[in-house]
């Protein structure tokens, strides 16, 4: 077995609040990340696939296909937003959990598997010191 | 002549606009950093003072004392903060550059000159692909 | 399932030793690392939960909860220490590996575990070029 | 159980390409990794061993010993070369995937097994974006 | 005064080698530098902008005009390739020293000069312990 | 002008204490650096040389000889050691800033200067967040 990893930024806020809680409880459940306009991360996403490269090509998969898909299904969509804008955030509330579920979310939907090559995992980075990793064995076409 | 320089990271988010101009021009001039409700970093701040160790202790300066006017000037005002909020950037727009003559500013001001050490610069890193550096000597007590 | 990690950096000096052994066999066994007063490093601790994510707040674990145990069981015991010095290490050797264990079973102790959250893994970092990491599925509470 | 991580680095140049397709299918796989003469990258390799520390001396393995073997199995072959010239990239097209699998397999064929300590997992880093895993669990002495 | 940088990967191959020498002698100058179909690395290289931001936008220069002038420069001509090819490198070895000399002309002659910002200087990061920095200050036009 | 900078690194321990001081004073100073038997670092050394690159080699300085001096004048003396112990730290204390100066001193001294390269600036790095430079022009042969 094979694994290869694609690394990719992108930059965005958000807030973490509920609306259900009143102003002491969310302070207590996401203190300084609660404050009330937000503030921002450089998240770093690690995308890994698996399998057994092509015999002939020598290759597992196209870097450029796992590019193609993480551009369309993630970058399009976050880099340079306030994460608490997007409608999958009007009930949930963009922690780097929902965040990293989200985006295993839509890339299994926009990947094409084949007999060869599935998703792996996933990983991203919220900052040097937090980082949140998802298996996506098994995901592709649940969206 | 020794340099001493003291790295710290904050998180925040910020929005590149000017009310005066129109929204054509505004997209025209920041680009996608100019979206509705903004976007975030992960920032990290060098401060550098300059001057001779005491000969005694070997010490220039104790990196306490810098993290301490950092952590006052800096880090309290801005970690986990939406910078457009900020009365400094009310007229001004958070640009790197900005933000970088706000803190050097705010440091400077905190800063207490001793005949022995002396601020030299700042670096304030955006992404890993963009930074900004600014002379900080002579500025001490100018705020 | 999801993993959340969080990172931790000390500075700590060790001495790679046997008392049992003479100084020829020291020699051999520990190289440069059995030097008579040791030498340092900058360590950096990654500790690893799994689980679900609360379906309400969107968190696996507080991130200030995961760090409070390190703080406790790990840095304010570890942080600027000769590593020898401590009980722990009167009969064993500080190597990188018995330092992860030891620290792996500080945390096990200190952790609380819930059904939903558990420890998963420890990584621990000597250099740049050098890591070691332990599975700490099944460990809580058995300290 | 315990992993550890040695980590080393070498500088190779390479050509993607396949003598059986014509400039325009090699182009349509390789895009511009199949220019002319090549282009190069800093590798960055990590090898990772897995089983009990020995309870005396408190090491897993000698890191001394995994050096050793990276040094003679790959460094001395693949550092300052331009893979493509060597014997093994004659048939097969250097792609990160086969140089990964080249590399495990002469890191088996040169590693003496233990009951104590295995071969456990092999990551080859091509640039900070790229990177290629491999399970080496079960393949010393397969070479 | 206000620096801004901008930071840009490539990966290309070289030999060092000079064609009056012989072979003893190129050994003796380039060790394994000298090798004859080359080897490659992962460039960083970082441009250095000076000036004063502008006290409207506050913005010193845009960073897509410092990265639209680097790509066209610098990474259209160099990345991907086997840094020999090229006309600059048949009568000048390759080395980072003039490989850094030749991006900086190549980024003074197409960097339009203005009387607030000027080029201030060029770092070129061969491998993480080498790297070359050059002061562009005065050198545009100068191509 | 062009500088080349080599980066090293190496693993000390220390101990910030001055005799002179009674425990009270050593702890104000110095902080957690005064407990007892020290603790330590990875220390990472830049080492800067400038001048014009021969026009025939193209190469300012072979990167093996500063290489070659680093190993001699600072990595065979201070790797893998508690500085205390060394004559040059009996009476002054190994601050960072303290063991800059005294590498800069050695690396000065075994330097043999020449007319188109000189010693240019070292810069020493204590932890990621804590470094040390020092202007080394004119102190070639000054030791």
């Amino acid at each position: 077995m094979t694994w290869l990893t694609r690394r990719h930024a992108f930059s965005a806020s958000h807030r973490l609040h509920r609306d259900r809680l009143n102003p002491e409880a969310n302070g207590r459940v996401f203190g300084k990340c609660n404050q009330a306009h937000g503030h921002g991360h450089n998240y770093v996403l690690e995308v890994t696939v698996a399998g057994e490269p092509d015999p002939q090509s020598g290759v597992l998969v196209s870097p450029a296909a796992i590019d193609a898909c993480v551009r369309e299904a993630v970058l399009a969509r976050l880099d340079h937003t306030h994460l608490n804008d997007l409608p999958e955030f009007t009930a949930q509330t963009p922690t780097t959990e929902n965040l990293a579920i989200q985006i295993g979310r839509r890339i299994a939907g926009s990947w094409r598997a084949t007999g060869r090559v599935r998703l792996a995992k996933l990983r991203l980075e919220e900052t040097g010191s937090n980082a949140v990793e998802l298996d996506l064995h098994g995901h592709e076409g649940n969206d």
